[in-house]
């Protein structure tokens, strides 16, 4: 018995399936380029065991933790940690088999796949989770997780990835990324430009935040254009470590480009803790453009991640912090938001602005067209809640008419799950080579040029769009 | 010959197609929970026959005289009675055969499916509906009606009804409802509660309703506090006559958690009339709120119908009144819009809010994630103009990986045509088994998982969410 | 060997496929209707050759040269004129290699197949495009472009089109069609009567367009009501050459019925060049009500375009002028936007009101609820970006179960790429009889309704609709 089927994800059409499970065998073994994740640089670094298997697959994921919680499970007896440093739940055993008499809620979901895909490739379980094998299954993950071919490192260079990138705070010292480079260890793991704490001046600690950042820097960050330099600084010193792309979690996608004397105001404003709900929009928004402009210079890719209310329930966000299973995607415009940015850097085709989205139905009606026609403009993979066969299948049935293939990137993992990447990418490689197979089976692409777009989305165009 | 084919909306792949039919086969006996809808409840308090065929599927059904007006067919041709009581159409047979010489405009649709089911599965007809075969089929449902195996409650024992519930208003006495208990029938028939008249400021004769509602529940219902006494009386009342549930259709999903002064201020307001727009939908938005904090008390499910703009022709609204097909799904935000109510009491895991949409791009953006993570939230069915195949197959396609199947709540079938019942479900329930059979074809589902999933969807669900 | 698989766009499921072949092969060889496009009139009456390959098939089609711009490619590379009148590339040779080197480009775009169609069906070519056979197939379509039967009235009638609709401003003279009707020529080329010059205060010297208006007209068109009778004159003139239709490309779908003193004026204002946008917004939204008002008098069709957000790069603008691929669907609001219109006229079944849109999610939500009830109203073919494969299925997915078919219009190629127009309607054929094809092998459609509604579809709901 097996947990997951060979032909998964592949059309049902018999012919077609063969199809696509042609294209998949042709690159199915091509290494993982992961230009875009939140792994922690630590476990490579460090290279210590993973703790136990509730810490691996319930605590940390929010996707397992949301679903559980939604059907009333508390927080606290997921182990998730309270603000307060109070009482939740240690016994790594007993979360465990909260998960496993839960699992039936994960049905339909990719998370059900992605956890399958873990037991069974990572750890050898062919069993059916479900309160009865909870244990067993307990024990033969532990089991592994204490043996060396199951640290990080090991596990990295098992999962075939070519590179990865990781995400770190503009203020971060890149401790980890350091200790990783000095210990000669060949995985090729790099950083990412986060500025999220020293651009938007609704982050706690704002004013403190570029007063760091200018330590950091060696500049004075309080005015205007000394933050700027402070910024160029920054990315270099990101750049020594790999970065080549910079990431940037907007609520909107609004951008501005306002003239130099009226931005310089405004982040005094924001710096004196003044700026209005707005201006602080705006000025995120004019950053964005900064961001473009230095990227003309030191060829960092930038990265537009729009679109979430972030951490909905009050009683929750106070209780248990950022981050817990409540960021919830929202409507979003792009047409009038972009046009700054566009109208600044778009027709530059020696630079890439990536685009994401929470927001589907931009797909065929905003950005297909903006990345059909601008150079700059690429369009990200599905993202977060869309990182799934349905969300795929819509992903490249809505953008690929108007965009084409080669307006795309490829496919992020996104996740701070690290046996989860080996799951994702294969989804992702499985859903292109279905879609592609419907295309030779409709006429609308022919069957001697289908390896080779597979080829491009699974391993090219990632490489080439994030220069990795 | 048959009108219906056996396999409708099943998958074509023939495997699939086995698949889908042999769960079907599986669930398609089990009883009908119908825990929304609008059923007259006089049907089956006196039990008498249905009048004709006109007036059974034509004159009351807004599905069905709504696409002949679309070609042009005045609604006095169709018997649709007037504002002022002048002439429309009273020769049922004229309506019948008006009828059946456009029925090729129903072509591709729902309405098409549920006649041709009723007329098959519950009067015996076979032959294609046109203006050839209009006069015999009149005749041929004609006979049934006057037999006593076709009265309602012969019909409710036949479509195999475990209960259904009915809505009505605040100011409702229940009468039909006291009858049936009365009548010692075993036919389950409860009620909703829906309060419209006396939550919303913009209904006509709102202070009228009030004196009447404080009236029934023996409370001074113009103050604040009074009234919010008479709705749990009123409530109270409801559940006597076996509701579980209040049912909610405001414009917009607008929620609000004013103190309570300010809200005893805005309803004084309201008293007086002298509420702004804003201010009504901000009244209608709190008491939303105030509904789910007596639901955590009394038990109800609260249930929310927004987004309709209803009465879009003033023509036809000062010619034939309110519900004439003329009302038309507007974009619905949720995620900031229901913030005020899920801070209240979308953390309690001891109530079911259940959430509708007319706006089918919220089911991925917004609705999902939600009921994805809040314990109280659950998504109802596809509703109104998406109670169909390709309205269903949507909502699973992009409800099920982020929400699951068990923040669904079943089907409900919202219907005031008895005789589309039966064809309602049975629809739900071929589509569910489709759904189902193509996550096993893909993977994404054992098979062996797949019979408790689609008796789930068609039984436990509804009966569970609603406690009937 | 073939550019074009024969089953190209027909369901993968050899069964259903067989259904979708049988429906094709009953309605392939109807006439063409283009009710709606851009085709040069001039082309029909001087019926001189096609300059050569590239001002064919690359400079003057914006699908074409957006996407290979999209990758970097100056416009100046690919020939499109400069607003400067600056150099640009000239040698057609040139272009179409590199038109040829970048093919891979359009995989999966619709632009893909239109080439391929008229490289074949028209041209004789049956190599794959790329950089080894540019010169061969440039040759070869030259060699063809020298000789009789390959100008455009030979290509009309080869094509089949039974009637064909260009665009003509208000302000036109009609020279090329009264040169065609002179000729005695059969083709049936008629006009649109397109009047975005005089009705939009915004447009570039909106007030002397008003002045050339009365004079062609005879009418003092300063004064509201010579305004008036100035387009009643024209309209006319239109209708003598053939016209059957007004179009009308707005950037929102708003409508405004304002009291005739208001209109009045807020034409003054308009005139004097002293409209705010949203007054000139509001009296562009008036203007649509009265030609719905000279419609019900003269009984032209009224289309309108809304949604699209013009010229988005200034820079692109600048150099190259307007229409250069930088046209960007925005989400357009039709649920209030239309009211005031509907209101107007939405009731009467004697005209005609065929609503398009940019924004596919108001098919289910919006546009069918809408034409699925008015009985003026129709909806159009997908357009532009959506005049595809998967646009056009979903626009049958998203809008038959409520609107059903007879409340569309069949297709309209909406072009100005003479040779893309068999190419685009035979997609339309195809998807139309696939998606039939599916209603029928899932028991939605009876099989001997089904060649009706292809026949319908392909050809007479085109001619009814726009009285062809």
């Amino acid at each position: 018995m097996t947990l997951l089927d060979e032909d998964r994800l592949f059309p049902t059409e018999p012919a077609v399936r063969g199809l696509a499970r042609a294209l998949y065998d042709e690159i199915s073994d091509l290494p993982i380029i992961s230009p875009h994740g939140h792994t922690d640089p630590r476990w490579f670094a460090e290279n210590q065991p993973f703790p136990d298997p509730a810490q691996l697959f319930v605590t940390p994921d929010h996707y397992v933790f949301r679903m559980l919680h939604s059907q009333g499970i508390p927080l606290e007896d997921l182990g998730v940690p309270r603000v307060d440093g109070g009482a939740t739940e240690t016994d790594s055993r007993k979360i465990w088999r909260l998960f496993a008499e839960n699992f039936h809620l994960f049905r339909g979901t990719p998370s059900r796949m992605w956890v399958e895909h873990a037991f069974q490739e990572v750890f050898g379980v062919t069993k059916r989770f479900s309160a009865e094998t909870a244990d067993e299954i307990y024990d033969q993950i532990s089991d592994c997780l204490g043996r060396d071919d199951f640290r990080p490192r090991a596990l990295f260079e098992r999962f075939n990835i070519e590179a990865i990138s990781t995400t770190e705070s503009a203020l971060d010292d890149l401790k980890w990324h350091k200790m990783i480079r000095d210990s000669g260890w060949g995985g090729n793991v790099v950083t990412a430009y986060r500025p999220d704490a020293v651009v938007d001046p609704e982050f706690d600690g704002f004013a403190q935040n570029i007063a760091r950042l200018g330590d950091l820097a060696g500049e004075d960050a309080t005015s205007w254009t000394g933050y700027l330099a402070a910024h160029r600084n920054r990315r270099a010193f990101f750049k020594s470590f790999g970065a080549t792309s910079s990431d940037h979690g907007h609520a909107t996608a609004r951008t501005e480009d306002l003239p130099q004397d009226v931005a310089a105001k405004l982040f005094d404003k924001a710096l004196q803790g003044k700026c209005s709900a707005d201006e602080a929009d705006m000025f995120r928004g004019h950053m964005l453009t900064e961001m473009a402009r230095m990227s003309l210079d030191d060829g960092l890719v930038l990265q537009i991640h729009p679109g979430s209310a972030r951490n909905h329930s009050a009683d929750i966000t106070a209780r248990f912090g950022r981050d817990k299973g409540y960021d919830i995607p929202t409507r979003t415009d792009y047409v009038t938001a972009l046009r700054p940015l566009l109208n600044a850097v778009g027709e530059r085709s020696d630079m890439t602005v990536i685009l994401f989205t929470l927001d589907e139905t931009s797909y065929t009606r905003e950005l297909a067209p903006l990345a059909g026609v601008y150079p700059a403009l690429k369009l990200g993979p599905p993202w977060w809640f869309y990182d799934s066969y349905e969300g795929m299948m819509r992903f490249r049935e809505m953008a690929t008419e108007t965009a084409g293939f080669y307006n795309t990137v490829g496919f992020n993992d996104d996740t701070r799950a690290f046996c989860s990447i080996p799951a994702r990418h294969d989804v992702a490689r499985r859903v292109d080579c279905s879609f592609l197979a419907n295309l030779v089976a409709t006429g609308r692409l022919a069957e001697d040029e289908a390896p080779e777009v597979a080829h491009d989305l699974t391993y090219r165009l990632a490489k080439q769009a994030y220069r990795l």
